[in-house]
């Protein structure tokens, strides 16, 4: 299934998108009680069930915002340098284990939402990246198979990040990964039994058209399953938490000089396979 | 005004600590609408005037659980190696601007409840911290005034770190500050009109009655309205953040072998002058 929230600005209802690309409400099968479209298994077995039934009604979406797909994010843990190209881009060694650092859920934005460049930035850029949805409260997981089935299912993530914030102001990453707007989020949570092979995903990314990130979820050093058991080792996640499972090659900060930063009145657009396209136009905080 | 949550533990309601030592139940004046006792000018407003009618209802607090303070955090920033003893003793320069990294809103405990030590742990360590609470959304602020304008009000907070997870195993602090139950924190929040130097308070933390951080905020290398302005420059702030400002001198990893990390069975207690006193006991997770 495909599950969306759209509406009004600030005002989003559960949706779902159908096998037929047809928008069906779901406001009155996840009511809005603690946010509602909440990932764990109660609210997916409700969906799945009206979904079934063949009888959801139509959702004229004219002029509505795509809002982020969750209405409340716990957590967002963001995995780095997780692709062996995008590695050897920024000149890093391959981590021997997960590199976690973190973004505060109010970066979210939706997936065609405006990014904002922060005042006195000169490095803001892109990384195209699978997000993963957890569904079920994992704790100290073992095994690859029990990591998967805490997966509620996978969504397009833009991790905005300000290189010169990230590693130039001393301490850690989060300096330049949580400026407003920096994590566009979506179209839609693909649920996991949509997404049979995690690790074979293309990735792509566009600023003004021209093709910047071209990559797969094969290239990855840890893959999915590995992450959320190893995430799980070091901290509970709950449902409705975001890991950020890091980006492919391409991004700005890896370019010969002058390195292509985003500014005003760019348009940045990337898809994962499956899982939907974001577009974002780029303007000053 | 010191505001707390006392409850049967996961339904603890608003309360205020009256100047006589009294609860009082506020639950009819912050409804818990949107999980109650937001730190907002609105809020403190009403719980303003219906303190000083003295018709509070007064509330038994017999038997109940403390929480934390805020029924919804949204983000957590911590502040790294903001006190020059601290620093020394870690062997660290004193940073040139602020460290800055992150903890999970889900890893918050009440001031009393139980702290676990994760599974594979050996270095678990206690950090005594003055938390400052936002009150009005803060972005690119400017001056100090301006900074402390934005604070609610105080809290006394635990900003427990795993310090193999936090330094020995790849990637930035967060893997070691973010396991279950590491940021106890309460029993008040104490408004900033009762706090009129943040910079002059006491900070202390016993482990099985012996005292091991002594310290005051007169150390903070960034002190709150600099902090909190600093911030404000990478992310926006908004009401109910909170910002651990720090820890002062007297941790564990900063004393000579066998280091002493916590373990089942340790109890520690901590307090910040005029923001109350926490009391956890030690358990394996």
């Amino acid at each position: 299934m495909k599950l969306l929230r759209v509406g009004a600005a600030g005002a989003e209802r559960p949706a779902l998108l159908d096998d037929e690309g047809i928008l069906r409400d779901l406001s009155g099968i996840v009511p809005e009680i603690d946010g509602g479209l909440l990932a764990d298994d109660a609210a997916l077995g409700r969906i799945r069930a009206a979904a079934g039934s063949g009888e959801l009604p139509v959702l004229d979406a004219d002029g509505l915002r795509i809002g982020p797909p969750l209405a409340r994010i716990g957590k967002i843990v963001c995995i780095g340098l997780n692709y062996h190209d995008h590695a050897r881009e920024t000149g890093a060694e391959p981590p021997a284990e997960p590199v976690i650092f973190f973004k505060a859920p109010d970066t979210v934005v939706g997936p065609n939402d405006t990014v904002l460049v922060p005042r006195g930035s000169t490095k803001t850029d892109w990384e195209v990246e699978l997000a993963v949805v957890i569904g079920r409260t994992a704790r100290y997981l073992e095994s690859a198979e029990e990591a998967l089935a805490h997966v509620a299912g996978y969504v397009v993530s833009n991790d905005v990040s300000e290189r010169e914030f990230q590693m130039e102001r001393g301490g850690t990453w989060d300096k330049g990964k949580n400026c407003e707007t920096f994590n566009p989020l979506g179209p839609w949570l693909v649920t996991a039994d949509e997404v049979p092979d995690p690790q074979n995903l293309p990735l792509r990314l566009w600023v003004n058209g021209e093709l910047k990130q071209n990559g797969t979820t094969a290239e990855q050093i840890f893959p999915v399953a590995e992450v959320v058991r190893y995430v799980s080792r070091f901290m509970t996640l709950y449902p409705g938490d975001v890991i950020n499972t890091g980006t492919p090659a391409g991004v700005a900060m890896g370019r010969p000089e002058p390195k292509p930063y985003l500014r005003a009145g760019d348009v940045v657009e990337l898809e994962v396979g499956g899982l939907g396209r974001q577009r974002q136009r780029v303007d000053n905080a």
